[in-house]
């Protein structure tokens, strides 16, 4: 295999890059000359040396703890729930959330083999039951699909016992949506969730 | 910066990944996790390393002679003319065309400081004038739009003293297309070129 084909092969690993937008990709990069090569390669290869998932909620960062864990101003008495580290960006993104993260790692999806062992879900436990009481909610912000709601569904029964507020995140039309590309799903929700005006 | 966001910025700067996909991308190598990175890093590396241009026809190679060029089957009477690299796999994938290419790199574009000093045209020239006729015919594949057109144009001149056949790849209606779909100057061209059944 030529060393293009190879590098064409393994662009094509990533997801949504099929074979004509990785070679297209190799193109761009023998165009733009060796250094700009040497410097994406530098950096992923930074990646996989130092970043690792956070020793407290498993959201990817460079150090022992992640920034969000390590920032002091952060209120560690509601834990945001999300499927990947991903997902955090996407909450911090509204800047609207002040609490603290848990990284799942996935959601359940028995087809896939995936049960609640093979998600971070221990750690959430462990985590809530070391604050002895500091914890007063968990926001559940799984996806809303199926596997995302039977997860949430799974956690909320396991923290019961626990007594301590567990929410989900509102279904309903998107902001700036039209009507009429709303899935009927979406729409039944919104409607019987309706507020007062 | 931190690694993440730097890894991030590194895929923004490849053509058609804005930075919601580069984003997804590193999350894509942080969840299979080093591993994958490091292949993908390594691999990048060596093409920065060992992919050159072909000292003949400028195209792309692990090679002093790109595999085109140090094909004894193929046939250097005929000399495929093209703006880059990524032309000449799609010529090549037609199966139909056994003779050579010269890849010049780019195409006149006054406006972008492109001239025909900027391109591999001086190594097209003299290597059609050392092969003391051998070289019976250049195929001007260059992209049929204002730029490549100027590009056929500009070097239809340059090579007119020397006597040789100079084609130009048909531009028409592609196959398979709606002409509702195709746009009137190609329909035009299509029109004008058209051909006894």
């Amino acid at each position: 295999m030529s060393v293009i084909d190879r590098v064409t092969s393994e662009f094509s690993r990533l997801p949504g890059v099929g074979p004509r937008t990785a070679l297209r990709l190799v193109h761009h990069l023998l165009r733009t000359g060796p250094d700009e090569s040497r410097r994406l390669a530098a950096a992923i290869e930074v990646l996989a040396e130092r970043v690792r998932p956070c020793a407290t909620c498993g959201n990817f960062g460079d150090e022992e703890f992640c920034a969000i864990c390590s920032n002091p101003r952060r209120d560690t008495s509601t834990i945001c729930v999300v499927e990947g580290s991903f997902d955090v960006g996407a909450v911090e993104r509204t800047g609207r959330y002040g609490g603290v993260y848990h990284v799942l790692g996935g959601r359940l999806s028995p087809l896939d083999g995936i049960g609640p062992e093979q998600l971070n879900l221990r750690s959430l436990f462990e985590r809530i039951r070391s604050a002895s009481g500091e914890v007063r909610e968990i926001i559940l912000a799984t996806n809303p699909r199926v596997e995302g709601e039977a997860t949430a569904v799974y956690i909320e029964r396991q923290l019961r016992p626990m007594g301590l507020r567990v929410t989900r995140l509102a279904t309903g039309v998107p902001v700036g949506s039209d009507l009429e590309f709303v899935d009927g799903t979406t729409l039944a929700q919104a409607l019987e969730a309706r507020r007062e005006m």
